[in-house]
């Protein structure tokens, strides 16, 4: 026996769910887990099941396109250790919680390798095992600066790239070649505080609350699908540098929280908002 | 077209999504929401869905449960604004806050009455508009004063009974009349500080965080199947009476919170826990 | 012996808290509860302290002014129930919190009326038992509608103005006659989400939890400064009625809490910031 | 320019604090931060400020016991990074997160060791720079094991011990050589959930939030004095290794905070319960 996970989004229609049970029940799956989701404004379907079988599953998906209306999205998603590469600048937090996390927790990752623009965290890198590239953005153009990071990228085949508090602007160029594929955190509770020093600008906000989101990145800074987003408690007793250093906590949690989604295959893109199956 | 909510709970089998939802295909029925959890370790399937048709609902039920093994539950549930009595004692915040609820908002039940055992809340509820009904433990047994009770209760043939802040214990004979039917809110986060003055129990432990939970309520004090738990931040400074002040928030919107799921259906017992689909 | 609350804030000196307390100390007052706050940045210090004393405390503030710079406020605060005016609109969550706590709960406010541009919140109020006036603002321009608000409010010598979602904008003439004694509530977290519907703005950016915020009312529209905050979790099955529906309960909160801390005179306004002794 | 921290615990009486900060005053010292809490219920004074003062400050201790009744705590706290040492059992996650905390972030601890009770967790440990000592407790008495320990932990007088998941109760004799300098994670909600296997007892009894406790630890298991608390809501569907691995993020963050505020001598021991200044 082993284990699969359908994931199937299209026009929603009556029956659906009764059909495409139907397929996975004629190849002798039996259903683990069951999430759907029809979204009443644009009705549309969305599911994803877990499903235990002894027989092939290879047929399923076409099976299962074959029921369904053209554009339907219907893949069998990988399960296990996904492969990723990280990108990262100074800052440690984010980054060595997932290296830990990877490195002796049970979490579903393969980290390929760790690229950064500094030095800075190639020690830390190093000392926990995975590999370190230091690529500097220095007395270069960002298209020359891309290519290289895309080189070193592209050897190691990631299923999707994770951005743990790396510090500068990819250019839609670089964000093409990796649709959907890019996941950041960025230390506000967006769509507040886009943009540089977000901290700096809760505190001149005076805001009573700092927050945390992880998301798709697309084009437009700051702005892509929202997966994940905590908060954390401030008063006016902290500065920046104690909103940075509170803040470390809600970031490093919510982006592992928002990559486990993404490996585990458990979010849809719809429109610009997200379905996520928890 | 109508919308209806079926809800199953059997013994978890291959094939089951496909069987049931065939029944509901062949009915016109097209699925609005669905939800479906099997619990592993004890192997048993539960789902809930919402569908929308334009035939006769009524035959669904047997069709359904004939699929199934002997023992599964199949039921429609019934939607729009359910009727419930409320039971309350001296303080105003729980009752209050679902008095305007079902008052002025769009709140899932039809309050029938209110019944305290002090005079004390009658001029709130009646100034709201719903029925008091005063009936006081003093001088009497607590069977004779539960026997006034289930009388009154009768009379008024409700779904459930709820109690915001009733602070007497009912016996086992007066649970028994109304099994799964008794929704609780208990000032604590439960199972810290059962039984009575969580909040002195609190301030003597010198917790961080004081809470509310609402259960169903079973023939142990404080120990039925658990809904909804919330928690709100204390310290030093906070005395009991600042817990007592600072939990009415987290009591009202805990209750009503679980209420709202009691009352759409949203909720399976099994075994000593529930299966919440939110 | 009676208590007192008493208020500083100047420019940060060494010796401060020596000489105000000395004061005190002279005066027979013995503290019972005192905060300061050095803002580093701008050198500015903040100071509440309560004390009760069996002596005449009249002379204290004049004696404290005397040790400190010119422009140092010093105040006894108004101590115990507060008189208020309300000001709302059609939705009954805010408003009818407050009255409950007022009516019925130990919460530091005597509401002397509650006033609407709408007849809808009239029985809600008159039922509990507070003074309800309709000022329509159909038919004429805003600069009449306020004009006739404020002879309203003018007649009962509030302390503060409270919004519980009051939907319109206030003109900076109004706002003008009641410098930073304006409360409102607004349902978002803000800085997000600015301006109108900011549920359906939640809703299309696709965020994972929606906020409300209570600030004080400024010229410029959901930019005053803010008092409390709190957020709560949604998902992508949330529509935007459903954020409406549970944003309520997060609002009401909010504008409790932050009411509760204005009227025990817990704030100071620093700059376009509070600082909150809680 | 030098900063102190000073930290007094006494009987409440008239005029502490304008006593206290005259002698302060007198030595040339302004305060930066200062707290201070009566505890209404028993008439005690706490008080901790933070000042700067060109002068020497050895002498201010003496001068202020000499103001107050005898009993009174007088002290000048420690700053800067604290020498700590940790024990650990297996697991990984509150132990690495405390090491990149310390090795990589601006945290107040110097570790100097790690103890062990297995050798597991030594290559993390040691790859991250610090030194690891494994004592196993197998084929041995539990006194002739915290032998051994204490003889490891005393070779590096640490100010304070942490257990960061270490999973063997200590003996009176033990914990009595380490009076209230000894900080525990236990991983429950407490009260709720004392001794062994608490997320089992959390699956077993349906909460529908989980928790983490650091606390002092005294003789009694998992009793002693609270000083952080947090919790991460769960659902019927997360198993008990659901329950374990999401808790891990509640844990290291508590275990982290709290230690902060010890190691900044925020925490002041009254009875049972912590009077923390945050």
């Amino acid at each position: 026996m082993t284990t699969h996970v359908i994931r199937v989004a299209c026009a929603d229609e009556a029956g659906l769910v009764h059909k495409i049970t139907g397929v996975l029940y004629r190849h002798g799956g039996n259903i683990v887990s069951y999430n759907e989701y029809v979204d009443a404004p644009t009705k549309q379907f969305f599911m994803r099941a877990t499903f235990v079988t002894a027989q092939e599953a290879g047929a399923i998906v076409p099976e299962v396109r074959a029921l369904l209306a053209r554009g339907a999205m219907v893949e069998l998603a990988p399960t296990g250790k996904r492969p990723i590469v990280v990108l990262a600048t100074k800052e440690p937090h984010c980054l060595g919680d997932l290296l830990l996390r990877v490195a002796y927790e049970d979490f579903p990752a393969k980290i390929l390798a760790v690229i950064s623009n500094y030095e800075t965290l190639g020690p830390l890198v190093e000392r926990l095992g995975f590999p370190f590239h230091y690529i500097s953005h220095e007395n270069r153009d960002r298209a020359d600066h891309e290519r290289e990071i895309h080189a070193c990228v592209a050897g190691y085949k990631p299923d999707y790239l994770v951005l743990a508090k790396y510090m500068r602007i990819l250019s839609p160029e670089f964000v093409a070649r990796y649709p959907n594929r890019i996941l950041n955190i960025h230390h506000s509770f967006l769509p507040a505080f886009m943009g540089a020093s977000p901290y700096r600008q809760a505190y001149e906000r005076g805001v009573k609350l700092i927050g945390a989101t992880a998301h798709y990145v697309t084009n437009d800074l700051d702005t892509g699908p929202i997966i994940a987003q905590a908060v954390i408690p401030v008063d006016h007793a902290d500065s920046v540098a104690d909103m940075v250093q509170a803040g470390r906590d809600g970031e490093k949690v919510v982006l592992a929280r928002a990559l486990k989604l993404l490996l585990e295959e458990r979010i849809f893109l719809h429109q610009h908002r997200t379905v996520i199956f928890e």
